[in-house]
């Protein structure tokens, strides 16, 4: 669509500001070390300007100046480079049977990361958010000293409300109007003076943030990235930022029917997508008599020639196309990634050069990626959410948060 | 998704004033005569700052102080109204069988209004251009002696490449690739001196978009907008603005498959939505020895107690059910209007709080709405993309534009 209308509030001077501090470090954080002649192209201000707000940034502890890659003649041009130690966040993602924790500092660098596995029976709420608030308190302990904690991410498999950071439901772990982001910050202030605020966040949705960040999405408008496990979610991703909705629940494609004649989904409905394609249709499709203990198995035995298992994801991945097909004549993306088993899917659809069912205009514009940053995109995406509020306003979340060291 | 990145370019001075004159034009377009005390909350900046903005916009003719209803107490407030003779816009729709064009002014005033029947057979694009040309001088003679044409719009039915003004394809005209803003231009000059550019936009991305501004989905951030005839599409609306795509051809979702055991569409794929509850699907579900000579005459049948019409419109609710189900899922929107025949088929669906197939979550959260602007939203949204110049720079359109007096 043509069309658009100017957003609801009007700027002040110190919006401008804040925005150019924030356009300039958002920048060094996803792309990393840029001569200041590139960020006067990229923002579009004049020198002078953007000396003055890199002096500001400096000064704060952000960034630096470095001499870069000598030229062919003369000497070499200066750099502004983030400075990782200046500022970390932590990013978790609960998975359903292990929970993985990194510390992460400013331009993606991981400064320290640490796993635990846990039952998936009975894993309460309560014993989940004292985990992670322990984790926290290792990961913290690797932190540099002048370092300054900005932020905590952390991605659950459900339904979550942004605003609050309750997670609706999450069916694998078997959890429904969990207070999650509650919970957590109250373990934390059990290890921490003062911690910066968790955000918890979808699965999907930060695994298609950090691929739009720093992964196969970069520099794209238009992504989505799918995780594929027991159940299939979508992460989308528009215009550089998560799609709008009324209440942070979209994405929800594993619950597009796609055959109405199929079987009874958990949700109520019948042939959503995620009966088709999700991690108990690889196994059903393979035969329960072939006894694969998981999706992996399978993958492992079509790539070992087992006819069987060829067969079975074959049959899963004209499903797959079918949904592909849908999404692409709904969102006309420009790249979509097949996160999870779905990647492993890839070699097995149809049409390398885009789902069969969809439109030629759609389809010739949009490219089946795997992800860029492999099995981390939603942990990578955690820590993206947590640096949010610093790349939007740098130096009034500076002076808001407490460094380690103080 | 919580996280999202700052916009692409750093903002200026120039920007900020451009932005709050835009914001307040914006304002008063959609919403009419406003207090200056309204505008300094709803603009957030200080009294003094939208004095200085008012009077730039009164100045160039765009608005005017009027003195409002009186208060209780002492004099009556000035509202600040939008003045429906300064600027027009021209706005056509055109159809399969008939052309509609509209002469509209600033605040969406419709100043004068033609209409144009054509046959569907053999109408080709140069005929189509040279008359919405002769529609566009009937309708400039029409406007106020004073008024600046800031813009013209046009709805085609079809895949459209926004940014150049391609028709991709328009299934019901039969055209394909057609470069409608190219030929309108030329055809214009015709008729004008330097008239100003057309935008060619896809009927349902523009019916959206006016039911956003001034109808069903007035205020609210995410609206979905389904147009029903022959085929089906969707324009959809986040934050105020059309989606964000690879090369706007997304909504298609007339092809979404639903019913992949289902008939053939004329896409190649099987089962679209489209095939489910498009027009020729309710004339076969009302079978074809009844003779209905349209979908109209189906649903007067059906409204008069004739059973089969009856049994057919509930058999096909249970798609567009389905249908819309997948839609609450992948977008969670606020708002889904329901536009065309669709429109018709709301007392049929199966579920009155919304769709059937859609989880708990995002179904109590999607109203399923009528538009508000009947039969014209896809016309206003026509006018709304030709205003968007204007109301993004308010002064600047209007320098670049020629007042039809001089």
């Amino acid at each position: 669509m043509a069309a658009s209308l100017p957003p609801a509030r009007a700027a002040t001077q110190d919006d401008i500001r804040r925005h150019n501090l924030g356009r300039i470090t958002q920048h060094l954080h996803a792309s990393g070390a840029t001569t200041r002649s590139d960020l006067v192209a990229l923002t579009g201000l004049n020198r002078s300007t953007v000396g003055v707000l890199v002096a500001e940034l400096s000064e704060a502890g952000l960034v630096r100046e470095v001499a870069g890659p000598a030229g062919t003649i003369g000497r070499p041009s200066l750099m502004v480079e983030p400075i990782a130690e200046s500022v970390v966040v932590l990013a978790f993602e609960m998975q359903v049977e292990r929970t993985i924790g990194a510390l992460i500092g400013l331009g993606g660098q991981v400064l320290g990361r640490l796993e635990s596995r846990h039952r998936r029976e009975g894993y309460r709420p309560a014993t989940a958010v004292r985990q992670v608030a322990t984790m926290a308190a290792s990961l913290i302990a690797l932190a540099p000293r002048q370092a300054t904690w900005v932020g905590t991410g952390l991605s659950v498999a459900g339904v979550i409300d942004r605003s609050s950071g309750l997670v609706r439901i999450a069916p694998n772990l078997g959890w429904r109007d969990v207070p999650v982001q509650e919970l957590l910050d109250r373990a934390m202030s059990t290890h921490f003076d003062d911690p910066p605020q968790t955000i918890v966040g979808n699965d999907s949705d930060l695994g298609a943030l950090a691929e739009v960040v720093r992964g196969a999405g970069r520099g794209r408008q238009s992504v989505l990235y799918l995780t594929g496990d027991v159940g299939v979610g979508c992460g989308i991703v528009l215009a550089g930022s998560g799609m709008v909705d009324a209440g942070g629940y979209s994405g929800e494609v594993g619950h597009m029917v796609v055959n109405p004649h199929g079987l009874a989904c958990h949700c109520g409905a019948r042939g959503c997508w995620e009966t088709e394609i999700g991690a108990d249709a690889i196994l059903r499709a393979a035969g329960p008599e072939a006894g694969y203990a998981d999706v992996a198995a399978v993958f492992e035995a079509a790539a070992a020639g087992e006819p069987t298992a060829d067969r079975a994801l074959r049959s899963v991945a004209t499903w797959v196309d079918i949904g592909l097909g849908n999404l692409v004549n709904i969102f006309n993306p420009q790249v979509i990634v097949l996160g999870g088993h779905l990647s492993h899917l890839l070699p097995y659809l149809a049409h390398a050069d885009g789902p069969r069912s969809a439109l030629f205009a759609t389809r010739e514009q949009a490219q089946i990626a795997l992800p860029a940053l492999g099995e981390d995109s939603t942990l990578f995406g955690a820590a993206e959410a947590a640096f949010e509020a610093l790349l939007l306003d740098p130096l009034g979340t500076l002076s808001r948060s407490r460094a380690l060291a103080s």
